[in-house]
């Protein structure tokens, strides 16, 4: 590899794809080299996610080359690995600032370029995105243009992408489906899918079985290789897919040939050296660590404890439990809806499950929440880690709904604990005796506490409203990790606050004496306030005789875009500052 | 085929699957005979779900036979082919009511029997619930027993069918999923899945290559392969696929031959003539056809409408539009979150796609709705299909939550007609300029209205507070198609009456005019209560200062089972009598 500064010299001479256009072919591999290195260079110092990105430089060099791609639209699937295509559409000076308050999105946005055909955040939802848009043009009598979806072997797994193919098979639509086959979802891949996309050498496979014509397998990191099999692919029509071969880190030796899921989006790091950054604090624990611990001390006490991710071990620090009890451990593959259905069902069987999701994600597994693990009153903890904002990741993933959408469901119990002290002892009370569904639901990263903490048992008291402390007239309620900032702002101000603890069922003799007691009661929300909590609560209120004075914070009925966790919640008044003015505003 | 009466005589012997092991196996045969006849002499009289249970007779009966099903679970997703099992399974006496207020849910359901292993009614679900059992048994060291998957080749098309075979190849659990391919969801089955199936002819399928033994195939309507066949089985272990076809409606001439759509829930009919008793009222229309009739009108308008719905063509009276601009219509499938970001897609290339999609179905597009559509703000038109309760398909179908789960997406607005002529009005306004997504809900069935009647131009309306009634000072806003059961009973009482039309963006002018204006204000919701809108209309009228007494009325916090909607709403005091006695009660 060249020194960075050379080979950037030709990324000036293009802004966007049509001065790729104009590049020799010969040079082209410098324009990869160049990528590569601009990446490298602003990962290292401002993180995001580089494994995926590196492995798909060529692929991103390649179709804005042989495409027309403000007219042939071009997906890609969960869209952490288009950093080089935003680089070469027209982002390249705004690329420092990707993720960060006010930059560029991690992932392709439609608000943000034309040549983001579609936003993408969640997985599998690529094709069925660029198959209606194939059938659109079908209906505006366009029947040549192409439609391109990146695919990558894991998002594969995920049930939308075949429904997707399904429908595609019977249909006339120019849509190109290319698979990007890195051979790992975050974690290790899983299923029976990968291990045929490894061994297919014909034409007799899961695509061509379904009826779409197959093409591959071709080196994905041969810039010619891709150059002759996409010049191909632009004389083609209706439905088919390229399969392609990519490796994550590739060109960056710590990447390609170090631990893959740690290189996924590693943090800070140093080029030379490779080393990571570590930004752990020496005295606080993560949400994420209190869980891994917890469940290694449950799965150590009760043979029945289980634990179901979809392709989140290593995000929610999973892998230790793996280690522990590999029989009782289930990565199941980006599938949320099936990870939510297999644990009712292992639930139903006597396993005492412990299903963890991103609250984003759950999104995914709403239907299987209410029909068949509500419905039943199967006995499922739903472990719901980055509750609230995320940070970063942004508008797709934040998450901002699970109390909204987890309030409507019968049978559910719903504890949003403060802190990660609260978080453990939850953890321990509802495996204990479990009848019923329940979801935690806790914020990613850090917590409010020195470490260790000692261990408080609360029994049943995680059922009930807590008091934070005593004070005036005016009445806080403050629901989640939320509770630490506010209890930060309550340090100088006489309010008193109280932390809900649970969601669902209200605990409402508390309620009671709360509103009893004071003329004023706030309520902040770790959620949407639309539909969420603190409406419900408002609610109770009202129809019980209550007329105190009420006022609701909670998000805003908007999509909240990227940028670190505090940026965001300052930005949107539920920051220290935020939250202050709110109080005193109230009080007059 | 015997008179009935006489084969039924060989079910008196038989109250579960012990008794049928007990039979001679030269006497199954009239057992499924008999079976079948207890079927079609029940569903004559009162309807259910024919079609899919006569072709599964044989299957039921050789499953019982062959296998220990109390301690081999077996899961039958969709549920609705389960009857013969039903009455196999201690159910023969109380068959006669299935589907009627506090008879048998016309679903398996784990209440009502230790046979039904587990609870459906949204398809797809069974190979994820089995896949758990499986698992759960391995953990408790028993790796000999079966878990049965019976699952349709319409229900294979949905997304989690295939997570859950992804992740199944990898296991060694004991899984045997039994395809029941009739080739056919409710419509004709749709995509490369079913075209693949019916051209296996070796090892080489879709099954074997995610790495699945695969049986089959055989004819799943001869007791005498099936018997073979299933034996056979019970000395395979690990996972594997038995490919079965049947036909729907086997057994009974009309359903055999005749049009499989309509006899897959035929309402009443007469056994001899099979003909079908219309139900349809000469003076009424249902919201179906109006959606039906509107849907061509725009088509007819607007090149640019198009109609896309997961596999309820019929169920949502959408075969007039597909008649009309077949290449406007899109079928996609059992795939509900395919269909939702395919809209997406059709919407973000200049299409205006109307996705319609029953109320508990959308569920399954939870995310895709947040992720693809909101978040991108992309004018699609959701028809939401059986908002409300259901009636006799009970607790798995009713559209209970969708204003609930919707209220809280950003971007969202969303409009519950009372009758059929706003919902008449509202197609044709929201359809004029669309520019973000709304979604239209409309109950199952017939309409208020008599028909035909005058086309009302509502225009920006729509979104408005509508005054059905001017009254004293206890004002009733209803929500949705309920404001017609307030109309009747408020025809003799004095109070005033609102219809909320646009559940989102509230219209806060004609709230604060109501809330201005009358001492107390009920809120009727045609949902569930908690987390729905009218918490959100009392959390803004409490944090906007108003202390009005207010009392909201919604489906309670609970599953609903089956049941007529009359009966339904009876029972949680939502028909005219509980309303009457509410709202008189709450007047003091």
């Amino acid at each position: 590899m060249q020194p960075v500064n050379t080979q950037q010299n030709i990324l000036k001479s293009i802004e966007n794809p049509k001065d790729l256009k104009k590049i020799n072919v010969a040079k082209l591999q410098e324009v990869c080299d160049a990528l590569r290195s601009l990446i490298i260079k602003t990962m290292s110092n401002n993180p995001g996610h580089l494994g995926a990105s590196l492995g798909t430089v060529e692929l991103a060099v390649g179709l804005h080359y042989v495409f027309d791609t403000l007219n042939e639209p071009l997906v890609w699937d969960v869209g952490h690995q288009a950093y080089a295509h935003k680089i070469l559409t027209g982002r390249k000076n705004s690329f420092e600032n990707i993720r960060n308050l006010n930059g560029i999105s991690g992932f392709p946005s439609i608000q943000e370029s034309e040549y983001d055909s579609f936003g993408t955040g969640h997985s599998s939802t690529s094709i069925s995105a660029v198959l209606g848009m194939a059938c659109a043009s079908l209906i505006k009598g366009n029947f040549d243009g192409n439609h391109i979806a990146v695919i990558g072997d894991g998002a594969l797994t995920g049930g939308m992408a075949f429904e997707a193919l399904n429908h595609l098979a019977d249909t006339k639509a120019n849509v190109l489906v290319i698979v990007n086959d890195n051979n790992m979802s975050i974690d290790d891949n899983v299923g029976g899918l990968q291990k045929h996309l490894n061994s297919i050498t014909d034409q007799n496979n899961v695509f061509t079985q379904l009826g779409i014509p197959y093409y591959g397998t071709i080196n994905g990191n041969s810039l010619q290789e891709l150059l002759e099999a996409l010049t191909f692919q632009k004389t083609v029509k209706g439905p088919r897919v390229l399969h392609i071969k990519t490796v994550k880190g590739y060109g960056y030796h710590a990447a390609e040939d170090g631990d893959t899921t740690l290189w996924h989006a590693p943090g800070k790091f140093d080029i030379e050296t490779g080393k990571v950054e570590k930004n752990s604090s020496e005295t606080r624990k993560t949400y994420q660590d209190i869980v891994s611990k917890s469940l290694c001390t449950l799965g150590t006490l009760n043979s029945k404890v289980a634990v179901v991710t979809p392709a989140m071990a290593s995000g929610s620090k999973l892998l230790e439990f793996k280690k522990l009890f590999p029989n009782r451990f289930f990565d199941v593959g980006i599938a949320e809806q099936h990870a939510v259905t297999f644990s009712a069902g292992l639930a139903k069987s006597g396993t005492l499950p412990f299903c963890v999701v991103y609250s984003t994600f759950l999104q995914r597994g709403y239907d299987q929440l209410i029909h068949d693990v509500a419905l039943q009153n199967l006995p499922v903890v739903f472990l719901i880690d980055r509750a609230g904002f995320v940070g970063n990741d942004g508008a797709t993933h934040h998450g901002a709904f699970d109390l909204a959408f987890l309030n409507c469901i019968p049978n559910m119990r719903i504890l949003a604990p403060m802190d990660e002290q609260e978080l453990e002892a939850m953890l321990l009370e509802v495996s204990s005796s479990l009848e019923a569904p329940v979801a935690i639901r806790y914020p990613r990263g850090t917590g409010a506490l020195n470490f260790p903490f000692p261990k408080k048992k609360l029994g049943a008291a995680i059922w009930k409203i807590q008091t934070v402390k005593n004070g005036n007239e005016h009445a806080v309620i403050s629901i989640g990790a939320i509770g630490n900032t506010v209890k930060t702002v309550l340090k100088d101000l006489p309010h008193s606050h109280y932390d809900l603890r649970c969601v669902k069922p209200l605990d409402i003799v508390g309620l009671k004496m709360i509103f009893d007691t004071h003329n004023k009661v706030t309520i902040i929300e770790d959620g949407i306030a639309q539909g969420g909590i603190g409406s419900q609560i408002i609610s109770w209120a009202a129809q019980n005789g209550y007329s105190n004075a009420v006022k609701l914070k909670g998000y805003p009925d908007k999509y909240i875009q990227h940028g670190s966790m505090e940026e965001l919640y300052a930005s949107i008044g539920m920051g220290e500052i935020g939250l202050r003015k709110l109080l005193i505003y109230f009080d007059g």
